[in-house]
């Protein structure tokens, strides 16, 4: 029963690995498209769609069956459960990447942003394909303190944030109201990108230790 | 086991249904105080954190144990997994209702929303609670034909959240770019949580048919 537990996890932690390394080379592209109002890329990442849905119900099943099979106890119990979490969690990385795709697809042949902040979506857009290859790592080395490291990049991605919306509310603003929407959204789903891997390091750091950190101070 | 186990997860499930009630009335008060710029009904809402955080815990090692404890099988195995999935759901529909109250902390004593839009989420704010009230009584009743409903309040939502773009992308908007932020903003927030209450009605049609309905085609 041990054996094929430990081969089965290993399994669905190589899996939900892999759709946060998908999740994060989406939105890889996604921001390329929106740099550049390339339609082609903001279709590549559309058209993924099907894709993470099928990986997001084999996931469950793993899960499920895991659980049905083996009934596992204590700690391999709180692997799965802390799997079954996140799921939800690179499920929703992979649809944040969609949504900025859809910005892209919405205003193309236009651009959605105004030149004056394509650097803060250049960088948000680094940070946020560095998270998605962090939690990936996390999930196969299951290296708590790496884990932890994702709050540092977290914060960087706060702050960016924050200096966005400082520029928005500024009264030189003059780039229109209808950019201003599509930049607060934009930046929301960066913000919400980057907190999702964190929840990702949290609960490896959970399965690991038995102790789940204090959470993100999500605005 | 099996009458432990029933009475279990009928504890738990009304805890599910408690927050969902609860995440509800955060909402009624958080679009009350957005409404008359009320920072009291704010902090109020503000300050049930706490008390949120507990009862996450609370409903996440109760699933916990019985997984651990009455190693459930089949349809009682895929109750608790759904009650893992939903725990996410409330907590995130609690989140959201915070977020409302912030944006009218971070206002006062000015008004957050200009004059013109305060029908819309007036509107909002009444579905929201009438989709928390909607979750509580399928989490409590698990009818599956319920559960579908929500999706019928959810698309009121989402037609509500349409026109409100219209009217923030019009030429004619003329309450400025900061306002139009808040809008933007709080706007994804009551469709998000609408979304969330949704996905708690498939949770619950998929513990009870064992098949999960087509998603929220979510914007």
């Amino acid at each position: 029963m041990r054996v094929i537990y430990n081969e089965q996890m290993a399994d669905l932690a190589d899996l939900l690995g892999e759709m946060a390394g998908l999740a994060g080379a989406a939105m890889e592209r996604a921001t390329q498209s929106l740099l550049q109002a390339d339609l082609g890329l903001a279709e590549q990442v559309l058209s993924q769609d099907d894709r993470i849905a099928e990986m997001i119900t084999d996931a469950e099943e793993r899960a499920f069956a895991l659980l049905a099979l083996q009934a596992p106890v204590a700690g391999d119990l709180r692997q799965v459960v802390s799997a079954i979490q996140i799921v939800n969690d690179v499920n929703r990385m992979g649809a944040l990447a969609q949504h900025v795709a859809k910005v892209t697809r919405r205003r193309h042949p236009g651009h959605a942003l105004p030149e004056a902040v394509n650097g803060y979506f250049a960088e948000m857009g680094r940070i946020a394909v560095s998270m998605g290859a962090s939690a990936k790592e996390v999930l196969a080395t299951r290296d708590p303190e790496r884990a932890l490291e994702l709050n540092e990049e977290d914060e960087a991605m706060d702050d960016l944030h924050r200096h966005l919306f400082t520029l928005l509310m500024d009264r030189d603003w003059k780039h229109g109201v209808a950019a201003a929407v599509d930049v607060t959204l934009l930046g929301r789903y960066y913000e919400r990108f980057a907190d999702h891997a964190v929840e990702i390091g949290r609960r490896v750091v959970f399965l690991v230790t038995g102790e789940l950190p204090a959470g993100t101070d999500e605005k």
